[in-house]
């Protein structure tokens, strides 16, 4: 069983980590030649390798090789290289969080080079090394069939936590909405644990209710085992900035919520509320400052 | 034609003028001094007064007393103090922003004591001299009818911009709703104005933008005419914070919502884009970078 | 150990066993005859009693006296009869899903005659038999220690699952924002199955998707578990209404983030996704379709 | 004053009729025989065409053509083939409610061609005829100002209602958004009078406080002039259905506050009501009724 990594980062490496454990001979790159060389001092069945040439010409064919890279324009030049680089039969997975679309379209290129594709959405972020990692990946069936093995490693047991979907794109539209629901449940967890800490009045220990909301309630969840865990830490948040980036799968539900014509207020909002922390609403603010001035004599707060 | 003006800020002053203007007999009073003692000097039909007590010593039975006070605290005491002046057959205008059940409660402990009451809400801001005001009042019939050439001074002229919405109560509340109403307009041009000064690409001039609007457009409106006005002197609003206070009726609309059972997302919406203007999310927003960070290892933020 | 438990329903009946069966004697009332026998023939160490004087009067004192009623009226008129039955010492524990502020009222009700209250919030629907309760609860020191060795059978363990959380009304506060988070997360499953379920092209197999993410997924959850188990029988939901009802807890958390101002859009629009499934927001739609006819001539969909 | 105009419906119609009175010569093409001869019996300085080609031949050069389709698959055609048709020099004004990005590419196409391109936003409803059109439109400064003079009849007056905003695609991303705030306008102007209608106890008459409204109030808009000319026919809307359909532009203007990264919280409640209102929603609502009754046990509603 041997499997090339290319990106060897916080979700890449420990990937690389469970599949070597698990029984496959890991080829992985990465830019940083700390990174790999690190891995492979750490792990017996991982190689590491100088450039992605070297490490396609060493895998064995018919080759499967894993991306875990960032989406978008990194992403896209490794596509651009392979495709020069392998041969029909050959397998790519992309594990990155790509927007569907262009999981379909990659499909299609390299369907005309009858080189095979699988998108897999992969869940379970920094724990899925311990843990196992949830996989969601579309493809033709015998592309599926290839990387199912694999699948079964990096799944936390080879009968749960991985699914084929369908066909190209379908497991990164299926991770895209995975993320879409943990936007909504982060958010709901963030308006009520702020609710909560505002009720000057009752003075709550939110880290003792997180803690107690883990056992037989209804909310409880894999998110609220790790609020609970750093909340026994700290529940002021003192040294933290409400500042909140958000990456690709948030926005891409929402765009897809309107192409579909199927409502996802709860994915909007929280997806704005981000856009917010980070100023980007205060320009239209300003504006309703502006207004309440114009029409009622309000006074407006100046810098 | 006698009223006492009971408060005479940036609303109650105005209104005393158009009503003296108008030829009312205005008796009135307000803390300061310099306040009440300037319209005196400069309105014939005004007379200044040191104290409630005085003013309703000298004001005609039965008497018609109108009440432009901040709801809450101020306005409750205005209303226990006039309970021991006022005689059986007077009349109370409460023209604040009032709760409609604070409105509905005033009037019933009026009833008890005979004197009329009459809860007007009142539109048009710090152009309301110039242009009239927008009316609207609930009461008893008896009431209305007594309130009602007052209204016809205030509003723009004696046929329109007032209406007799029902029993007391019904004029706030319907006060509430034009406000819930005009919290989301504001947000809606916030939205789409921000959004066009964000396209730097096409580098708009949204001062004309907004000057064209105004004819013959579908979004034409009066907030509409003074953001072109506003934006006729700035458009990069430099020196403004994104800092957005709220009164109580944008909460109202949104409390009466939950009891009716009806949605209204733009409201709520609106109003919590105020909130959050005035940091009051920070917490939500730090416990969103929080959980990404124990998920995914996502940096967070610190100061 | 001696307990009453007043009222035998879903929840009621469901904790009465599971406290007969850890070890106290438990002492219960329903309104239905049948409900009341029926636990007293399976239950050792239930008995019941055909009116709550009776139930009282048998209850060795101190009593302890479990409600588990409806919140509102029924509960109100429990209340007002137990002040007229209990003995300065006894204990009420409020089981309810109560409005907190009513719960702090019937604390220092109860205070005033000496009797001691407890409010508990107490989640875990049907389950809770076989899984044990999450229970967080509100009251003086010296009530909640009484109250302690019921909350430790109730719970999944004497360890877990319980809390403290401070003055009466804290409890119920709890429950409250505890239910309000239930309500953004489910409508984040909702909207993001919704959004699986609507895309035709990659018929996707739901089932499996929510089977999946229950392994090792960011959003695992018990709420996802019980999807899973649904969708096992029936993705379709054809005999379904889109008519979703709410209770008290999801408004009223509402109705809180305003009093407090901060922002709980996910809450928020969570409340009004149910409100508008039971057509509340019908008139609001044909008075879009009246505004898109009279501006653009757009048809209107007529019945 | 030539010009040509292409597609003579709602709009389009209207538009021939404001140039032709205003002293143009329109020459006239729609698919509907019926109503191009219509328009020519109707107004002296309008030349009905019986297919695009005819027409093009007879317009003078260099020529001005109005494309006033709907966007999409028909106005694609209508490009393609008035490539083949027109010559360089020719001006096309496209003046559908097109997306702005396909202007911009519209725009591009036509310039290797050295055909000259504006793309315009049209606003006013079946109302221009009578009070002249609002006008954003982009394009070339020399495109812009060969479009001009026709825009100064089809505006209420030359002075006013038109303005040019900048390169291609920049009279169209202001009319997204011209139509996003007016999204946000209408929802709130139906949540308000939703919640007015819904409150029995005081029997509002809607239709009365709308017209009052209209006068000196911060809400007075054109949108209420309309809804106050509605109202005043019928305000139970009992023959309406809870229908609303939705146009691009609202679809658009969220999609761009997603790449921009700027929240539209009110514009996208506003489309997603709508989207609520054609049953759009009916999954997930149904999938909240499976999980309340999986937890709960409560009843779920069945057909």
């Amino acid at each position: 069983m041997n499997i090339a990594m290319i990106g060897l980062g916080k979700m890449g490496g420990n990937m690389a980590r469970r599949l070597s454990r698990g029984g496959a001979n890991v080829f992985g790159f990465d830019v940083s030649a700390e990174t790999r060389e690190g891995l492979a001092k750490e792990e017996a069945n991982f190689r590491a390798f100088a450039s992605v040439p070297e490490l396609i010409a060493a895998l064995p064919t018919p080759r499967v090789v894993w991306l875990m890279l960032p989406s978008g324009d990194i992403s896209e030049a490794a596509f651009t290289e392979l495709k020069t680089l392998l041969a029909p039969g050959d397998l790519i997975i992309d594990g990155a969080n790509a927007m569907y679309k262009d999981s379909q379209r990659h499909g299609a290129e390299l369907a005309a080079l009858n080189i095979k594709f699988v998108d897999a959405g992969v869940s379970g972020g920094v724990w899925g090394l311990q843990n196992g990692y949830c996989l969601m990946f579309g493809g033709d069936k015998d592309a599926a069939e290839i990387a199912t093995p694999f699948m079964k490693i990096l799944a936390p047991d080879a009968t749960r936590g991985w699914t084929h979907t369908g066909p190209a794109g379908s497991g990164h539209y299926t991770k895209m909405l995975h993320n879409g629901i943990e936007y909504g449940m982060m958010q709901a967890f963030a308006e009520g644990f702020a609710m909560l800490k505002a009720k000057k009045e009752f003075d709550l220990d939110v880290a003792e209710i997180a803690e107690t909301w883990r056992h037989s309630s209804v909310v409880r969840s894999w998110l609220l085992d790790l609020v609970a865990e750093s909340f026994s830490h700290d529940v002021e948040l003192a040294d933290l900035n409400a500042y909140v980036p958000d990456s690709g799968e948030g926005r891409w539900s929402v765009l897809e919520s309107v192409e579909l014509g199927v409502p996802a207020p709860v994915m909007a909002t929280s997806l704005y509320a981000r856009f917010a922390s980070r100023g980007n609403d205060d320009y239209a603010m300003k504006m309703l400052s502006l207004m309440r001035n114009a029409f009622g004599g309000h006074a407006m707060s100046k810098k």
